[in-house]
Parts: C-alpha cells; structure tokens; sequence
C-alpha cells in the first residue's frame, strides 16, 4: 500500500505558500510515490475533515499563483476553536483531541505544517501530545523567526513597498513634499529597513529602535539645509516614538494583539504640527502580502517544499525546513516558536543604513 | 534669430508629464530649431523667473520618469499668490501683471501649459488677458476633462491599481474576506470603474451614482449563496452612499476642496457593523500618481507633446492638444476648463460592468 | 428550455483571450441565463466535439491569465483539415460539412469566434453555408485589422516591448552600442512603431516603409555628431530593406506564410560590415504574444466579450465587436477579414516619430 | 587636506552598479568626509584621465537605474590596450604604467573596483605592481565568482528571465508546444537552473552537466504520456550535448571567449529533426542585464558600496566585499579572480530540481 503525506497552510497568507504546496507534491509524488493530502484552512480542515487529492496536474500551475489553495483560516486554532453551536451560538472549545483522531484516521506518514509562530505552536503541541511525525516550513512576511535567515513571502512584501517608495519619489520630488509610506511589521523592522535601503528612503523607523521625533524633523532640516526639498520616511507598523504612546502588545500570542495602525499618521501629524513641510501617509496595508511571489521567493518555496519531504522521509520529525547561513537545514521546530529575530539596532544592516546617510531614528 | 518656446507643468503630478516636456522638446528643436524655455514650479516659476534651458541632451532619458523635471506647485495660482513680505508675513497677491510681463521679457513664440483644469483656467487668463499665444496639454489622472478621450497619466494609474487589486484578491480569497480599495477620483469614476472591469472587482462605487448601502451588502449576501466566500470592492474617493453624509466640494476650485478620504474606511465599517463579514480595506494613495508611465502613457504623453507644437507652429494658439474619438485633435482651451467629464450611469462602460454582474450599488 | 451560445478562439493566442471568454461567459449567464459551451483548441474542437461548460465559476479567475483557457489550434482549418487515417497517414479533408452538422447538433442561439483574421474567414464561411448565427471578436497581436482602432493583446506587446526597450537602453548607453530589437509585425508596423515612441528609440524600420540602410546609419553619424554614442533600434519582423532581398509573403493565407526571421539579424551584420560601431541583436519573439495581459487589454477584452454576447441577443449575427474612433460598435465580419490596417507613412503616428528625430529609414 | 578615493566599473554593465557607486559615495562622503572621483569607461577613463566628481547630490538618484553612470568599456584591458597612432592604426599596447602614473597622480586612499573576473584580475595586477590600495566589488549577471553567495545583478537576471518563462508558459500550454528559452551562463548554469526552479520549467541544461538530447525527448515524451501535450525548456548559452558539437572556451580570458550562441537553436532543431513536436526557440540576450534592478539588488549593491569604503578606512586594502553564508566579509582579491563557483550536479539545489522531476539531462 502506498504512503500518504499531509500538508496544511496556516495564519495569514504570503505569496509562495503555493510554491511550497506544489514542490512538496511534486517530491512526494515523483520521487517516493507517495499520496499527498492537502488539509483545508488549516487546521480547520483537520477539525472538518475537508480534505482535497494533491497531484502533478493539480499542482502544475501553482508556482506564479499568490495565497494559498489550501487556504488559510485566523479561527484555526485547534485548542481554541470556535465551534457553532445546534442553537446558533459559538462557544470556543479545545477540539485538539478530535484533530489528533482525524490524523490517525488519515494514517499519515508525516504532516507538513506551513505557517508562521501561531500555526508551528499548534504543531508543537500536537508533537507533544503524540502526533511526532509532523514537519514544519516558516512562513511569513516579516522575516522574523530566528531558525532562518528568509522566511518565504519576505522577499516579495520588500519588492511590493521599494517598487511604491519608488512612485511616492518622484512625487515627492516634483511637489517638495515628505512622503510618509507606513509597511508591515510590528515586532521586527525587517521590511522597513530592508525596503527603506533598497528604496533610497531618507529615514527609516523601526520597532527595535524608540524613535526621536526630533531627530526625525532635523533630519529634514538638514537634508534642506543642502538644497534638498523632499525627503521619503518608511516606517514600520510597529515603530514607536521615545516615551511610549502605543500600548504594548504580546508577541506569539495572536489572540492579544491589537490592531496598531497609524504609526504613519501619528508621525505625519507630528511633523505637520511642528514644522511647514506639506507630509502626505500612505499605508500599504494587505498589497504587501498578496499577489504572484517574485522568483526568489518561487525558488526558496520550492526549496522548502522539497526540504519538508525530505526531512519526514529521514524521519527527521519535529524539524523545520530553514536557511542557515545560506544553506538549506532543517532545525528543531520548536526554535521557529520560541524567539523572534530582530533587527539589530548595531549590526551590518543599520550601521550600512547610518553609512549612507538614513536617518534611523536613535 | 532664432524662435523660443516656453513650457510649464502645473497641477498635481502625474506619469507622462516628462514624456511631454521631452517630446515638445525635441520636435521644437529638431524640426523647427527653435529654443525651448523650461519654466519652473508651474507659474510660480514665472513669477519667479526660474527658467531651465531644455536640450535634447537634457530631455534625452526623460521619457520613463515619472514627475516632471520641472517641478510643480500647489501654490502657484498667479492670480492669488502667497508673496512672502520682508517682515516675513505672507499675503495673497494677485501677480498675474508680473508674470506677464516676465512673459513678454522671454519673447516666446509660444507657451505650452501642461496641467488639469486649474492650471488650464490660469492660461486661459492670461489670454483673456492679450498674452494669446497660449496652447495647452490636458494632464489628470482621473481622465475627467470633456476635452480629450484620454488624459495623460490616467491609464497608468489603471495599470497601478489593478496590480494592486489583483495582489489583494489572493490573500481575500485565502481568507474569505471582504477586501475594500478606495482609489482616486473626487468628481469621476474613471479610475475606480476602469480598474474594476479591468481588475476582475464584484462591487464597483463611484461619484456618479450615489450607492445603496444595502445593495452591496445584497450582492456579498448573493455571492455567498453561490459558495463564494469573498468580494472585491473598489471604492472612488468621491463615492457616496444615497442620502450623503459628504460634504460638498467645488469643483475647478482647489481653495475649496476639502479632503475627503475614508470613503472606503466608511464602507468598511457600515458592513462589519452591518454583517458578520470580515472586511479590510486598503488606501492607495499616492502610488497611484508617481511612479515610471506604462507604455500608453509613454505614447500619448509623446504625441500630445508634438501635437503642442503643431498647434503653435500652426498658429492655432487658446487650443489643447486633445484626443477625440481616437483621433489626435486641437480643441479650444476653454473645454479642458469648463466641463467634466462623467461617467454616463447609462452607458456602454457602466453596461458592460452591470453586464457581468458587477453591482454599482444604484 | 434554456437557450445555448459556444465560444471558440482560434489562430495564435494572446494575452485577452481568457478575458474575453470570461466577460462573454458572465454577461450570457447572469444577464440571459444562457448556457455558455466552450469549444476546445478552435475549429479543432468543433469536429472532434470536445467541449467544456463554461460557469461563472470556471472562469472567475481567468481575467488575469494569459493564453486561451480553451486552446488554440494551427491545424484548426476546417476547409482544408488534417484528418489522420487508420492506417496512420495524415490526409488534408474539407471538414466543413461534418463542422457543420455538429453546430446543428449543438443547437446554439450564437457562436462568438474569437481570431484573427484567419479564424474569422472561417467563420465568414461558415456564414456563407448556412450557419448564420456567427459573431466574431477580433483578435491579433499584430493590431492590423482595419475593423477595430484596437485589438486584444496589443497593448500588452507593446507594454512588453517597452520594457525591453527599456533594459537594453542601460547596456547600449554603458557600452556605447547599437541595440537592435525585432519584434513582431509581418506587415504592419503597429508594435515596432507605437513602442518605438514609447520606447525612446531612435530608429524604428516598418513594413510600410522600405528602409534605405545608408539613411539607417546616418542616423547613427548624425547622433555621434552630436556626442551621442549609442542608439536603439527597433526593427519589425516584416521590415525589408529598399530592393528587396526579403521573399513575397501572401497575407491571410497561414499555409503559405514562410517563416521570415532575421529582419533584426541582417540590419546588424549590414551596419557592422559597414561601420565601426558595435552591434547587439534581440530578438523578442514569444514573449510578446504570452503572460498575463495589461489593465488596457483586460478591460479591452470585457469589453468585447460583453459587446459579443450583445450582438447575438440583437441578433447582429455576422458582425464583429469592434473599438471604432474610441467606441464599442458591431462591424460587418468580413470588413475584419477583408483588408489589412496598416501604418501610413505620412499619418499622425509617423508625422511624430519623425517629428522628434526618429528616423524611419525611407 | 581632505582625503580622496576612486571608484571605477569595468566589464559587461548589470544591474545595481549604479547602486554601488551611489553607496559608496554617500558613505565616503557622509561618514568618513572624503571626496570621490568616479573614472570613466572602466581603465580607459584611468589611461585616459576621464574623471567626473561625485557627489551626494549627483548620485541621488541612482539607485533604480541600470547601468553604470561611470560607463564601462570593454577595451578597457590596461596590459592590451588598443591605443589609436597618428596615422590612425591602431596597436595593442601595454599601458599600465601610465595607468599606475595617473593613480598616483590622482593620490587616492582607496580605489574601488566593480568588475568581474576580468577586470578584477587587471586590479590585482596593479596591487602586484605596487598600487596596493585596491579594493573590489565582485559583480557578474552569471553569480559564478567563488567568493561570493551573490554578484550583484545576478537575482534581476533571474526575475527577468522568470518574467519571461511565465510569458512563455501560456502560448506553450494554448498551443501544446515545447518552447525553448536560452539565458546566459557560458560556464556557470546559476541563471538557468534557478530560473528554472523558480518558472516551472520542465527541462534546464546547464553547462556543469552534459546533457544526452535522448534523456529530454524522453522527458517530453514521459509529460505526453501522462496527457500534458507542452513543455519549457531553460538552456544556458554553455550548455553542452554529450559529446560535444561545441569548441573549448577558456574561462577568464575574454580575448579567447568566442561568440557560443544557438545552443538553443540546435537543441530545437534536434527536437524537431527526432520527434513530431512543434518547437519554439527564443533567446533573451542582453534584456537578462539592462534595466532597473530588483530590490534584492538594490539591496545587495547599497550593502556592497558601504562595506567596499569600509575595506578602505580599515586598511584591508587587496579584498573584495563579498557575501559568505549570509554575511558580508572582505575577502582576498584572488579568491575573486581564480576559481570558479559552479553548480554541483550533486548539490542541494540540483537535487531540489531533480526531486520535483525537472530533467536536467545527464
């Protein structure tokens, strides 16, 4: 009889997660010969038992496609789901035990997780309670899981905001205005300081350094000071200015985090309140993270989607597919849980950032 | 001696004004040997005598950039013009006599006016006021004048915003959410109706017909019901549910425009409040106007700047370049000025969009 | 019982074709509750009966895709049709007849065709024998059918030759090159011209106009002159030179046509046998007529597809949809079949090219 | 005084040359005070005392720009150099020592190389000869240097050539053919094999491994007998059939390179010539290394720029920046000169295309 793997994507969508379903499918198919089971909205399909055939064909033209045909559910959590009751109410229930049974009816040889800290915390706990063959492969924009160096869909969110900081330029430009574009991240500045270099912004604010906003006005004044009469500011959801302002949110922990929002307004308003320049803000907001995933984001999906397979067939449960140092790896899951990896306020990327003259904010 | 044109760019920027300044450029110089006087900062530059001598060297590499290289200016109306006084103060001016006069000092041929409506009343003005030899290139992103089919810089902004749309359809559908896009156009839907056909949208609402919150609402309901779990609506920035709740704006009148924004951030919220949906909703801003022109833009922005130089070569001075019914033709500068152009809630755009079951909400 | 409409696209794909499926698909079935057969790989499909039932449902999606998800077919001929034999040889029948009876089987209320000029001949024929209820949309890279100021897929070449353009522009100027480019254009110029404009190219050679190779490379002295040391040059692959050397080709019949080729290859060899400069060729080939269509072409497509299903409830039949001076219109079917549309070479297109410079050879 | 360092760009351009020498600038200006003179044309501006100031103000907006501003040369070889005699012959001649003059003359900190293998190894010559104060940014579209993860322009290469597969693979599908595309890599297969894995081809030969034509057909024919009638084929300019058919090329000697060429063209023909398919050949050429550069190699460039100056004012005179397992280092000059990084047949990245059945011929 043949082999049967399963393969589940959870938390928010990125581009590349079909990549992963599709390299993943093809390895198991062709090279061992096994079924492939794809789960439904997570781990909501478990729960549901809605199941769809993975194959060659079905697959084929997945690689260019964003989102996920899996797709994806932010009520998947297996140990606090919502569960609608006979007389319409919806009472949130631990259905982990029934998601366990679910596996062991699908009898599978090993289960790849594809998601982000929430999604490989559930993977964990199924682990420790008994379901051991499970495999994992990061996911999310920003780029902030410790076990890797790129996470897939990172890539594609930093192409999306340097190709509009480079329609805000010229904008910028003619009208001698600040321009003010606001990206994803709320713990980790991995878009903003990456897009920020990529994108010549003037000054980039991210959550790892507390922002001065008047280093942030003379920054301006300074750049005026020259004879330059605009200036380009990417700020990361997550920036905050000295002194707070913003109330604190638990990484991990979905359930508890708030929306932030206006980091780019606030900021806009700051400066509009306290200097003549004209800002305009704009929020990128959810074109960060949809769409067709640049090619090295097809590449490192396919990568990964391969490393999964091979990971379950050297039995090497309970491991993510990762990049380390450049190499493809597979590390222990419960390292893509446990830590986040932050940009380091003195490391390579904000001292070159400083070398060039952006302005990080402390 | 030698003929000397003078040209300016005024207005909010848009991809293609460089493409114009470039072609007017070479075809003075080129074929008729004439100097070509770049004006900057729209009139302000007239006022201030700013003026730059435009080469086919230094217009060589314009033709992707977006902005102009000429600058522009949201101050410069020179008929109420904030002149700063030596006491620092700033007072409104009217210093059209000056500008005319630096007019007749330049001696020009012919003066070219790149701009929207606003700047367009400006040149006519200064006809009015014996400077004639005046010829105009219609300029908006909303493609709302009633003088020419098309408007430089419009069709990119489409391109822009269906790019955008087609990134969130993925993550909308992976979701099962409501995705909302508010986008540009205060008086006319072109940019919003355009980009929907074009984007693949379910819900399309803009200025021209006042929308019934609860026929959008219908039409997710209707969706839904046939195992679509998600929608695309994409939201002008004039769009207004019946009965109102916006302000009223004056049209042609830029002092008097207020901001309006959070057409599409209202919507959202009638429907979470209104439904179980969950909705997200995305504005584009100012990508929407910089940025490098996609091909169309590159293309018409070059014969609307040839066909300005015929107009002048011809003597046919107080007329735009315009395109009519396809054609390039030369129309009196006071239709650019006078009349928008609208979305016909009847006609064969609006029809196709009802046609494959679009919902305009009216 | 529910009426019946078939949709076929024939001849060589390009980006549109899926769009014009998906609007004539949406409009007959929400608009008229009509069922909607597609009929696979053109006239192909038509004799061996392989359709598809085509919902709203199956082509949601399609809007952004390239390619017809219906197929193409180069063997789709019906009049002159390569039937294999038992005995494994292939002979050419006239198919027609049993094309015919198969429609009558399929008892359609229309049949929209969707081709060039090719496919639509067919179509006419088909007219001719009786099956009357034809409508066509026209479709063709190339935008030489004299029905339509447009066809579907031509923008997108043009957007995708520009940014080609574009990146060879960098090289040619870092190396101090001549870069030539062919494109598609057997006996119009329509690409090779408008993305030549678009482009910033310097010389741009077409069907229309036989090109004098010694005006070609004063073009480039011309520009040297002048400290210029590099040039773009875009060259159809229809363009000959003065005198000929290049094999008639017969419009309208594809069996005859013979692969031209090398129009950009010769050019080159000619000028560096001739002068000192160094020399680059590309040519672009498929990549023009594949991938995902641009918003013009999107919307060019919903258009067309809607204004298809139209003639058919006006029972337009014989007709095509066809843009006409900016506006949607039904056109006889055999004015798109009848005469090519080709560049003038002393209309408004050519009068710009030459007006800023660019050489046209002749 | 203050100090002065150069900067110069030799060889074929590639995208993010232009952001290297905008970071270096920014950083040697901003950081450390320095002036920097960028020489033109590679060693040709060194021979030919062809200077240009940067300035902060000067390099603003290099970033999206391909290309190099400095211009590049491939005359350029200080020890064979085509110098032109009075009578208007011209001979080879060895001018490196004028070439050492003038960097004395020019009394620079540092100067900076951005070059390939070749120009690379004219900079370590000048160190063997006593100009030691040397550094280099190792650049090549081909990302076939040893000591590097990346060259800066290899990843744009490979997004335009994604780009274009993705264009390809709808006409192939629509019309059931086998598109062959050649990309560059005339020792090194990097561009084809990712761009492969990252488009969805089915067949990629690369120059690491000999292919057998008869292991492709049979791929073509293992896709038909499972019902999908098309197929994308990379092949790398090097590429090779068991057996040969190519002559010997001499890697690192750009004198001895000859034109390669058509080993897609034969490759179609041999398909064509063996089996009932229909084949396209296409040859991207010179679009793989013009144009404006994706974010990572904005990125890559601005992050090289910095850490080039930073080689300087460390005194590691004689290295080259370079990325190692994921972090930026300075390493030896010749590492950068003498070995070539290939692609191991056996390697992670062969075996991930191997795994989801990609052929790779041998």
């Amino acid at each position: 009889m043949s082999k049967r793997i399963g393969i589940l994507t959870g938390g928010g969508d990125c581009p590349g997660l079909n990549g992963v379903i599709r390299a993943a499918t093809l390895h198991a198919r062709t090279t061992y010969g096994w079924e492939v089971v794809g789960i439904r909205n997570g781990f909501e399909g478990l729960y549901e038992e809605e199941y769809i055939d993975l194959t060659p064909s079905n697959v084929a033209s997945l690689l260019p496609r964003g989102g996920t045909m899996l797709g994806s559910s932010n009520r998947a959590n297996p140990f606090a789901y919502p569960v609608k009751l006979p007389d319409g109410r919806v009472e949130i229930h631990d259905v982990s035990a029934r998601c366990l049974d679910n596996l062991h009816k699908l009898d599978l040889t090993g289960l790849i997780v594809v998601g982000g800290d929430g999604t490989m915390s559930f993977g964990q706990k199924f682990i420790e309670r008994g379901m051991t063959r499970v495999v994992g492969v990061p996911k999310t924009i920003d780029n902030d899981l410790e076990a890797t160096d790129y996470t897939v869909g990172f890539q594609t969110a930093v192409e999306v905001v340097v190709d509009a900081i480079e329609r805000l330029h010229t904008t910028a430009e003619s009208h001698e205005r600040i321009m003010i574009i606001e990206v994803m991240g709320r713990y980790a500045g991995w878009i903003a300081l990456t897009s920020g270099l990529a994108g010549g912004a003037h000054v980039v604010l991210i959550p790892e350094i507390e922002y001065d906003p008047e280093r942030v006005i003379a920054a301006f004044h300074h750049r005026h000071g020259r004879g330059v009469s605009y200036s380009i500011v990417v700020v990361a959801e997550g920036a905050r200015p000295k002194g707070g302002g913003y109330s604190v949110v638990t990484p991990g922990d979905p359930t508890k985090q708030e929306k932030l929002g206006g980091a780019g307004q606030r900021l806009a308003e700051y400066i509009e309140a306290n200097t003549e320049y004209e800002v305009r803000s704009t929020v990128l907001g959810h074109i960060q993270r949809g769409g067709s995933p640049c090619a090295f984001d097809r590449e490192l999906a396919t990568r990964f989607g391969v490393k999964a397979v091979e990971l379950i067939a050297d039995g090497k449960f309970g491991h993510v597919a990762a990049m380390e140092n450049g190499h493809l790896v597979g590390k222990p899951i419960d390292k893509a849980v446990k830590k986040l990896k932050l940009v380091d306020p003195k490391g390579e990327l904000a001292r070159t950032a400083r070398g060039i003259g952006i302005e990080l904010g402390g």
